[in-house]
């Protein structure tokens, strides 16, 4: 679901897409590229690491490594990964987050933790809430690969991008998806997000 | 200092205060009395639970339980306690929160946690950020609790109090003060705090 919101607005945006999966001919993936237009592709995750420049990664968290070793390290290496997923339950404090996990995993890719905090509809869609009026968080050791996602979260409709510092910092924001969920249970409904009042 | 704003506010709102501490005569204590007026008082923890009606603990979250203790489960019974405070670092998520901890303690006392995600001086005086336009959340099992709680908070300036269910619920909010501490450090400044925006 979140790979396919992100995909088909990177494809509105005119990107080329592959969205990779397990298998090939995965028939979600199918059905989602012959919806969304000549711009959108399927294969495994080792042809979306091979066909991308930047990746998102939208698998769970608890898969994303495996998920990320079967795109292959050599194949991911110098770019950008995008990871946008969490554990649910979060792993114990003190553990390691999933973005900094992925990044010793990976060294050679540079990991940018964001969009992690909420609906996947408001993450290409932030207009729909308030104008736009409330925060995203963003964390990643490497500056370059900050401002190029920067970029491509203000090409989403993001208006509020606070850069919490290196990809350490992704374990403040996976730390707060429990008060998101409680939240969400609370309200009955996930088109909200919080706004930093500074 | 947390102790003090609050302790402030409520003798500014014409309520008698008595401020607890280990020692009866402890000076930061009858300092704080001394300019406060003749609604503050000092005293023991057990001075202060046999004073009050309704108490907040505003005591290190890692020294709560034994000063609570000190002051007496007896004393507290039948009796509201704010749970104002955060174990920093946080405990392992799936050890128990520190409002639910209290609260297993002293199973005789209402105990609402709130008021733990943000700055002293915006507890007391949430109007001095944006016109008071931004979010609070409250816990506990006691909707009778809650409801005079909800009153005194709203006698402080708040508006909108988001009561996210039982005490379960505090690991949610003590679980967000890894990202709060995280966004200070950005920010440069404690004067700040999350809208949910909806």
């Amino acid at each position: 679901m979140v790979g396919e919101a992100i995909a088909s607005k990177l494809v509105a945006l005119h990107y080329e897409v592959m969205m990779g999966s397990r298998e090939a001919k995965s028939p979600k993936a199918v059905a989602w590229a012959k919806q969304a237009g000549a711009n959108a592709h399927t294969g495994t995750f080792a042809d979306a690491a091979a066909f991308g420049e930047l990746f998102f990664n939208c698998t769970h968290g608890a898969a994303s490594v495996d998920a990320l070793r079967a795109a292959g390290e050599k194949r991911l290496a110098g770019k950008i990964l995008v990871d946008v997923a969490n554990i649910i339950p979060p792993d114990k404090a003190g553990a390691m987050s999933l973005g900094e996990q992925l990044q010793k995993a990976f060294p050679e890719t540079k990991v940018v933790k964001t969009l992690n905090t909420l609906n996947c509809e408001l993450m290409v869609d932030p207009g729909k809430l308030a104008g736009g009026a409330h925060t995203l968080f963003m964390s990643g050791d490497d500056p370059g690969a900050k401002k190029r996602v920067r970029e491509l979260l203000e090409s989403f409709g993001w208006k509020d991008v606070i850069d919490l510092g290196d990809i350490k910092t992704a374990a403040m924001t996976e730390a707060y998806l429990p008060l998101w969920l409680s939240v969400w249970q609370k309200l009955g409904t996930a088109t909200f997000n919080i706004k930093v009042v500074r």
